[in-house]
């Protein structure tokens, strides 16, 4: 007779294996399937989402829950086993109050949408995927009320992605950000750049940019005996199970840089995955129980923490490039043969105003961010429509970064999150910067071979301390838990300013 | 209220989903996976099979089936909603003599022993592959015996192949064949070939070969919109339905023919099944319930029909040589500079015993497969042992073909089919070829204006004609009442014989 945890840890491993399959779909969506295989693979990943939401809110699997926490009801509060249990209870409740309907038609819509936002990306035609994008927003607010929430529709939809956090809280801390960011941007725009790097202007070419890039991501860690790197519109990163944690790029054949970080930045990803304990593969603790975020690991900016922790705290500092260099330039040996380290450094680290969030420098960043989590606020109460949705992007643009794009390929088409119905997705990417300083600090303070080891090009040490305190445990402490344990304090956004200040102010001589 | 037949097709259309889905799974085990996610993937596929499974045979499915025979009971037998019925209830009927445990168990050991297999191939390694050759034997005899039979356990598991086909009536073609081909073969051989062409000592760039392969292929009729041709180290095709079907190929810099044959007998596979009905879509007339021939077509013979249709008949004729050597030469116009189309033509219908089934010319590729079905038949009836394949391969090569392979890589461990648990399959490949010949010669009796098509390098004719007979109708007709509605006759060699004997009598100028 099974006690009643490994009954639920033998229903919960189905359940993990549902989800990772929709995973692998959507994958096969956005990188291999021919654009004729929409329809029929919304279909299928309507009705594999159907029976993943059967699966686990079946009254079998309640009555399982029921036993396993009388079963557990003893035991230590902050053990893998209760949390399990809890989290589990957590997501039952919550998943409960959404028509299985609403999930099946987000489901079946969301390749179809993904494909249409491509061609229309690639065509400058905001008119072909408006349609769509109405769709979405009415199932995003669909799923709100559903969810429930007490100030703002989006309250409830960002617990897909950051539990616990609400617009108020969002807004908080961005304006927190913004008071310390904007005079920085200020000083360095009074300073103004040097002329244009002339770098850009040359022929990289792709098979070297690929290779250097996963030179550098195995470098870090990143382990392509169970991961891989692809072309896609809009990079990302995907896990089904830690032994198999996949990555996608895009190519520019003269901007180098576009490729590289954003090979570097989906490797932090790939490694919070990757190094997950091999014990939670299957469990509670490595599930999104939502299928918003399909990943391993605790939410979604704790996970952009790392990809902006490895991209740029890493991949964009100076030590590394007093290194890497070298390397760089036995790659493309005429492209870089009159350059110097330093001069990279600056090059890959000037502050300017531009049209694309994921080029975007790491001070300009943060205002994209700041843009599109308003615009998904507006949308989602209603205060903008879709159809004006081109037209806010640019007065948006104008107010925040002082530019308006030219097209809306450049413009508010530019990004794949809508398309996918991830409205609530896009705060976690400044938040993630947040915490990304938070804890390099506390990794830095609490062994300082770390820092020895990176400027020798060693990452181990550094790994060994993220996995130790933020990768191994999947999504067994949830964000609130997870950066007190691991940094001593709790969210606040004064190491990442010190961290913008001191390395902004060094390059720009403030 | 829905009725019957409509409740019956909802639920047939997400079982349809269901075994798409592992479809994909299994076409990126092949393609993309990386190594380490064998394990996982294998517990995906387990548990989706077993939700298939359960969905099929599920109290309520048993009541929608009873209640929709009532409901048809009245109306033409022959009508595709009567056969949908039909074939479901025979499916059902059969399927719940198969213990979940066996499917699942079957489903999980899959992407892991095809890739011990690809690993001990390319090791050449035959104890690293055995004791899951051992293991799939055993799941296969534990799979005929639930299933049942009469006389040998092979008759039980061809039925997933070949429905009414039995290892007695394989023999009995098979024996009928062997007695034409084998004084063909003996004239052929006493004839002597030309020396070997040095055609094959150049270098083919590879993507010139993809290039000029999926040029041929479209005018076949395969739709890139539809499908997509990747590589692995065993070419086949697959189907997510008909608006996605995906063929795989694996190249020779030097030996340009590998390639370019392989991806048109991939190209028939899926001209088959991008031509059918779009309104059999998701219903039990795409399906196959047994899931181990996870394509739209009737049956593996048939299916393998249409491959080597394009392949042979088509795409190894005088014919359509004369129309594409120039194109050939476009692609390569150094490396057939001084070649002309006839002597291409021989080049690539030379008939020698050779080691590699896949590379087989016309004639001896049938010897190959006779091997194989023999080898099976023992494996499945225990007179053969695993630890001796190689042995007995060995001694059966010198016996069928007169030669012996100076490894088990060339030898036994050459064709993945075991390593999937693909029991009972190999026969449909020379069943296919006998029917190419029935089918071609119905098609070009019926419409002579095909054949005026053909020597134009046109070949929609043909198309319409295969669509019409064979493609449209998905798996609505078994085989054995197929060929006849098509042909007029049922299977028989004669056509196949008087072909090869036509085709090589010229060739070698008997």
């Amino acid at each position: 007779m099974l006690s009643a945890y490994e009954q639920f840890q033998t229903h919960i491993g189905e359940l993990h294996d549902l989800l990772c399959a929709i995973s692998v779909l959507k994958w096969d969506a956005r990188t291999m399937m021919p654009r004729g295989g929409a329809q029929s693979r919304g279909q299928q990943l309507a009705t594999l989402t159907r029976h993943a939401q059967e699966h686990f809110l079946s009254p079998h699997f309640e009555r399982i829950l029921h036993a396993v926490e009388a079963e557990v009801s003893d035991e230590n509060p902050d053990s893998y086993r209760v949390r399990s249990v809890h989290q589990t209870r957590q997501a039952y409740d919550l998943l409960r109050r959404i028509p299985l309907e609403l999930v099946t038609d987000k489901a079946a819509i969301e390749p179809v949408a993904e494909q249409v936002w491509a061609e229309a990306k690639a065509a400058n035609d905001f008119n072909h995927f408006a349609p769509f994008l109405e769709r979405q927003v009415e199932l995003a607010r669909a799923q709100a009320e559903a969810i429930g929430y007490d100030e703002h529709p989006y309250d409830a939809l960002i617990q897909e992605f950051d539990p616990g956090m609400t617009a108020r809280e969002v807004r908080r801390i961005f304006d927190k950000l913004k008071t310390g960011l904007l005079p920085l941007l200020q000083q360095i725009t009074a300073r103004g750049n040097e002329p244009e790097p002339t770098l850009w202007q040359q022929s990289y070419p792709l098979d070297a940019q690929k290779a250097f890039a996963l030179d550098v991501a195995q470098d870090f860690g990143y382990d392509l005996d169970r991961g891989r790197l692809d072309v896609t519109a809009h990079p990302f990163a995907i896990s089904f199970t830690r032994e198999d944690v996949r990555i996608t790029n895009r190519y520019d054949e003269h901007f180098w840089p576009k490729a590289f970080f954003s090979t570097l930045h989906e490797t932090g990803h790939a490694l919070y995955e990757q190094y997950i304990d091999p014990a939670l593969t299957r469990t509670a603790l490595t599930i999104d129980f939502l299928g918003k975020y399909p990943m391993g690991g605790t939410s979604s900016a704790v996970h952009e923490s790392q990809s902006r922790l490895w991209e740029n705290l890493i991949g964009r500092s100076h030590t590394f490039w007093q290194v890497y260099f070298p390397r760089l330039q036995s790659y493309f040996p005429q492209q870089f043969a009159s350059t110097t380290a330093d001069q990279l450094y600056r090059a890959v680290n000037r502050v300017q105003p531009s049209l694309i969030r994921v080029e975007a420098d790491e001070i300009t960043y943060n205002l994209h961010i700041m843009l599109r989590v308003e615009l998904e606020l507006g949308l989602l109460d209603g205060s903008i429509r879709v159809a004006d949705l081109p037209e806010v992007w640019r007065v948006k643009m104008q107010e925040y970064l002082g530019i308006v794009p030219p097209t809306d390929t450049l413009g508010c088409l530019q990004d794949v999150h809508w398309a996918s119905g991830a409205f609530g997705s896009f705060a976690s990417y400044t938040l993630g910067n947040i915490l990304s300083a938070q804890f390099f600090l506390a990794a830095l303070q609490s062994q300082p071979e770390i820092e020895a080891g990176l400027r020798r090009g060693e990452y181990h040490l550094l790994l060994e301390w993220l996995t130790e305190h933020i990768y191994e445990h999947g999504r067994a402490y949830p964000m609130q838990e997870l950066l007190p344990r691991a940094t001593g304090h709790g969210l606040t956004v004064e190491p990442y300013l010190a961290y913008l200040h001191a390395k902004f102010g060094g390059l720009y001589g403030l």
